[in-house]
């Protein structure tokens, strides 16, 4: 491994020299040099060397293609279920919007809004009458969700300013800031009183912040009984809110859900044998004992780094009077110990929340799919590690790593070239054009027009569902040569300068 | 041929200054050494050269060159004629969609569903009085099936859970996971047995899986008689699948069919002479029989040539007493002739199979032209062999060869990068965005990302028709530096330590 | 200049010594030499250098740049009249079709079709009614065609097989390929003619080709009047295809317009003093003058330049008794002065060509731009060559230069891998992708993708109103040593020549 | 400083040994250089070097940074305030298309247009009817302008030829080509009185130029309150045109709005205490002192280098007899300094815009924001220098120093080629493809095609709104060579000069 044995390989190179000019040192001296050296050396063996060397079997690289099977086996499965409850949800929503919103139709959402006084009171009707019949038109299995013997009713609120008269014509505008909410109760299966209830509500538009309508539906993710896993219950809080925020004459219809997912009450199946649930649990378990045994085994082997590197320091200081580098102590702490660690421990704390997941006790399938999506990651790309054992591979590590300071200093200069563009870009043609309208569009933008100009459809849709995620592009780093004597003429001219003086 | 002939030209000037150093060698030696040496320069030789030196006429480059026009003939007029047939299929396609499905309209088909109870039976309602009436309706020649003097029936399958009640509200679930199928037969032309048929014709949503209406249409491609071709008979079975596997609240609605082509029964044919179809048999058979005669020839060159360096492993290891390395022996195999030999015989299979489409026995055109397709491809890129005669032409050879391992080696890499990023990719952005859901569109996204983000759709497109098709992107090798010393300090450290020891 | 003066500059550097060291040569020989040497010199010199030299005015040199600036008015002029016709043509042809078109809406056009009898008779019933009604719909100037005091009927043609029975059911055909029209001509302003004409208009669907309407309408396109031209009277003859070929149960419906332009018969304008025609006539007429006189200009250098070679060739064989290679040859004819050749005689046509358009002799609009624009292209494009004088801005030029054949040979490599993944494609994919249907879109769309994918919109577009233009990518010129031995051999064989002689 | 320390080192690292040699020369004048020395190298220093040099504080620096801070914080403010202006705008667009324009649906606009007199008719009795109903319809708190106790009316223009007959069917023309316009006043709240006016509201269609519809709407950004900011009350005047222009039969409808926004007159606000705006008046007054503390610092130092410059120069001329090139008097101007200048200057005059804005007395967002933008801009760009203070980053500013020249002369040459297909394009291409059709539209799409083709969108979408913006693509230099001998020639200047002395 050429990127860490440098520091050996200068020492064996250097030091003999300077060890035959000076041949009254002391025998003890050159054990204890050669007892470090033995042991350094051996330090940076790879595993293969190593086994040769002392016969020590290399367990730690069983551990990790052990780890990397039964790793990508867990995402893998738990990716697949999770595509199956992303699925469920998306095809509800979709269902719900069809079913609540009044001449919906496929990829309108956008553009979906009202802009007439009699629009927004159809719109509200269509959905408590919908609402109404649900159980006669679904095609699913939704029904309304029951508090004991009552159902939970809709609820229907208005949000208004407190108080105020606006008139436009007279720029006249008496507004009290503070917000009022009014509340109305819908219950399900008792059609008159949905009619009266309407009859008597007003919506005051020049006030009107926005209408807000909430009711809950039940559903069963009967599915998976086709894959022997037991279904789930669904509870869907379907939120549909008319927008008049900015009061331009434009109110936005929106219809979000939030769901929340239990086992099921009373569940009989037949025809069928549900798998076990409580071997996933193992399995997981299994990946949890691995994951620590594989840090464990890294930790020794970073405290025996830093002990060696200790020992090396303290000789050096002894014997050749002069300071270890930076850069040469780092050599003793790989960074790929840290990187297998951190990539355990990121495994491990998703394997919990899976755990807790299989479990119904939690039901944030993003959290667990972040902390396992890095997990496996960080293993796979450990695997390139392994790849530079054998000579060829070498190159792309030894690359990435001589030219990572290079590329942090060609982004530093690029990114603030960048930035300067966007503030402008934001500012002077924010006003012209959607895509620069905010500032993280803006930045998006530019981004994609660097790369091809395609991504900001991807970028856009993705940015609407969740702002959880948060995608690093890598660096394009465009051959920077690592030539520069840049200030060393202006020291050298205070040097020289000096000289002179004192020559006088 | 610059490349391969390195092993002759060396030989040519090394060997004898080394043998006239070593005079007392026997003269019999010599003269096997020397005819050796001309065998092996004269294998070397390209046509042109062999023409030259012993008057050999380029029987196969002329061979080569004739298969290249009548193979290219062959697959254009296959690719014509197959056209033809697939845009008349489309067609039909795209005619029962809009002759069957309620209200649809073109690029509708991805957003086609229900979601109401009341549409279910519509849809279905509909399709069946479309049926009805499809001899009054079409513009084109379909006609019901028959059966001996019977139509064949429309059948209309009911699947669902065996047994069972769902109730989400209570969170009750009763199931038996098996699956019951109720099948109905409606007979054209006898509206009354039709409109009591789906009096009782009763859906239960709860349990349902799917409702699967298939008939029989029968149609006749007369388009070809102006191609002087004969036409054809086919026979479209059409499948419109209402599937409700996710029981989220929206059906999907889908139209396929499943085509068979058949030789018509009665023809009679005026006004136009059809073009003999026992011509293109005969060309069919002629491509078959020059195939033949260069896989011949060139098997023969293959077997002259591993003769050759078995004859040249047995002088080295008597005369010289050293290894012959494998990349040597690998020069005596031109790749070009194995080249050859695989396009001949995908060629000739693929012949094969058009002469069976022609006569009626096969309508396996996929796989017909892939075979077609791969070996006119090997064909025309043997082309560039020929050009590596002209000495300026050669530079693309030399350099593809050279730089293929070390792409490879890039590409591993990459790939495990690739991989890793997929595999996170997946599982954190899946739930967010659909270009991620599942792993295949997840990798197609990525892939088209790096390579400009706009053959998504063109990859999506085609994916929903065929998944037998799988297209091999060339890997971009960007320009890798070959000098790579990776382990040299790691030996080198084993070689000065053993110094070190001998200098005790 | 770089790349010719190099004959001149090597000469004048070494001759003098290789002179002086061979005094005894004979005086004869040398005054000649040296009158060719100084010939060679003087021809080789720019227009700047010509002018220090020998007060040459660089009459060519003013002569280009005068041509530049009015060959460019001249397309600028033309361009902008030409836009205003082609808009007056599409927004027409938009119109028609939301005129004539039953529920025709933007953008719809690709998937106009009709799938059921009742429509077509619907459809061919509206475009009658609407063609009736016109005079009172329209909002443009659009009248009928008189023929005398006739008007111009409207033709429905309907063709199909002469004869036929054609039963899918029971596979039976029995067909008669020849084709039979049969037309129909409705007078407009005779509302119960078309009523009684289209009552026993009868298609026989199975049989039918295609149904043809036809019709003219006459426009004025008054807009002219706003820029002071004079207004041109249209002739639109529309056609209204619908075809049926394929007979698959798909009937696509096509408009589409013929249009002829003529000075209109009365024309009386008050109010603005419209442009005088003959002044741009004129203008052109210069500009055919011009091109001229750089055509004879040129054409004298062209010549000037072989008879100097032709010197230099025989001056070669005598003295020194070698043949003068083909590329020293090449080095006497400037491949400046042939582009500025072609550009003029394109430009020449060109300005005929538009002249007769001005004058109504002809219309053919697309072929004059065609001839100015590659002309303008050229010249601007030998503006390169002036820039070449500059030393710093000879690069391009040299490098340009010396790459071509390296390109035109990689091209030629790079193209047959091209082909045989086209043909390969094609056969394979088409099945399964629109955009690998027919050859020619198979290979806009490989080459799109090569390129990034997304000109393939453009290319189709494009592709569906003409077929006379040809796009020729420019070549990619990647990476070529800026290396180039291209004159040097020249000066060498005048420098290897005089040390010959200098030994006799 | 790698740029500018040459000078100083090269006469450091020399003088010494020429110095050595001529011990003969005059102690005065030695006095006199050494003090010159001294001062050009004390100049070149960077401020970190004059701190340990002299103790001089580095005042600049810290301005800077601190510029850096506020500046991006007013932009910032800004552009959010500016987003909620351009969102209200916008989305009151959107509701008067929605409002006014009959079956209008979202992205409609480009192909929004009448073919048929009676829609147009039908289309200007909807515009009333809507105008009319307004206070009953919208959901904003839009209404009618107040002239004094008078609404503003409604106005609708018809322009036509003032005379004229055109009858294409006889190809006769008589057109007075003066244009007539005839305007109707309609009132809201008076029902009666628009039914009578529009009865006898003629339109000719064949002399038509357009119909332009003109009101005036108020309406009040209440949303702001939200953000604690007072509300301003706003004009729109929507106008409506029907254009004829072209007579083509297809009259286009295009809405646009003309908006002024006020103070609002009563102002009543209560629930909420609206921040001060003074505030933010007092920050732009405390950017305007710190831009013109630093414009006063820069133009010191730029002064004193130019004394010093004079100096030196004189200092040559007198000692050395030499004139000192452009290329080293440049030197002791810096860059940054001017760039500094601009920046500041731009952000003073974008502040006071900013105040203006604020305070009411203008509106024009686009003007400040283009200052503001470029000023912060620059002000970022800026940072750039500092980093250059560091070793490592210098680079990126070396590399862009010495390419420049070079991208120039590349771009000079691209540019005259990309000038030609352009032309050629525009002429030849410009009929069939819509991309092409006028000069604009084809360099854009020539552009985003080099670019890689989707660019297109954005361009096109963008130059709808503006024509005022115009966005300068940064120049893609590729691939200059690092050698750059720009501060040599004055170090050699130096040299050369004492070289001269020593000489005499």
């Amino acid at each position: 491994m050429e990127e860490s044995g440098d520091v050996y390989d200068v020492y064996n190179i250097n030091s003999p020299t300077s060890w035959e000019e000076h041949q009254h040192q002391k025998r003890d001296d050159h054990v204890d040099v050669d007892c470090l050296r033995r042991k350094i050396k051996f330090f940076f063996m790879n595993p293969c060397e190593k086994y040769h060397a002392r016969g020590r079997k290399p367990w730690k690289l069983v551990l990790q293609f052990v780890k990397i099977v039964i790793v990508t086996t867990q995402l893998v499965s738990f990716g697949l279920s999770n595509q199956m409850v992303v699925t469920f949800k998306e095809e509800n929503l979709l269902t719900f919007k069809h079913l609540f919103l009044k001449d919906f139709s496929d990829g309108d959402m956008d553009t979906y809004a009202v802009y007439r006084q009699a629009d927004v009171y159809e719109h509200v009707r269509y959905i408590i009458t919908q609402f109404g019949l649900l159980h006669n038109n679904t095609v699913g299995n939704h029904e309304y969700d029951k508090n004991g013997s009552a159902y939970t009713p809709l609820s229907l609120c208005h949000e208004f300013y407190r108080n105020g008269s606006i008139y436009s014509g007279t720029e006249t505008i008496d507004i009290d800031a503070e917000v009022d909410t009014e509340c109305l109760n819908i219950y399900p299966m008792s059609p008159l009183t949905q009619h009266d209830a309407l009859q008597d509500f007003k919506l005051h538009f020049k006030r009107m912040l926005s209408v807000k309508v909430t009711f809950v539906l039940k559903a069963i993710n009967v599915q998976t009984v086709q894959y022997r896993e037991m279904p789930d219950c669904y509870d869907f809080t379907v939120l549909i809110t008319f927008d008049n925020q900015v009061h331009s004459g434009r109110i936005k219809i929106d219809l979000d859900t939030d769901v929340s997912i239990n086992e099921c009450d009373n569940l009989k199946l037949s025809g069928v044998s549900p798998r076990k649930s409580y071997l996933t649990v193992v399995f997981d378990c299994l990946i949890i004992i691995t994951c620590m045994s594989s840090v464990a085994l890294c930790t020794r082997s970073v405290c025996k780094g830093i002990r060696l590197m200790l020992e090396y320091v303290h000789h050096s200081n002894k014997h050749c009077d002069r300071e270890v580098p930076w850069s040469d102590k780092l050599e003793f702490v790989s960074g790929w110990y840290i990187m297998i660690i951190i990539s355990d421990t990121l495994t491990i704390i998703g394997s919990i929340l899976k755990i807790e997941i299989q479990t119904k006790v939690l039901t944030s399938y993003d959290v667990c799919s972040i902390f396992l999506g890095m997990g496996t990651m960080f293993v796979w790309i450990g695997v390139i590690r392994y790849m530079g054992y054998f000579r060829k591979y070498n190159i792309l590590i030894v690359t990435l790593r001589t030219a990572f300071p290079n590329v942090i200093r060609f982004v530093c200069c690029a990114g603030i070239i960048y930035l300067s563009y966007l503030l402008c870009g934001w500012i002077v043609l924010g006003p012209y054009h959607e895509k620069f309208r905010s500032l993280d569009t803006g930045s998006e933008c530019l981004f994609s027009l660097i790369n091809g100009d395609d991504m900001f459809p991807t970028f856009k849709n993705m940015k609407q569902k969740s702002r959880l995620i948060l995608t690093t592009p890598s660096s394009n780093s465009s051959r920077v040569e690592p030539r520069h004597q840049s200030c060393r003429s202006s020291c050298r001219s205070v040097q020289t300068c000096q000289s002179l003086e004192s020559t006088d």
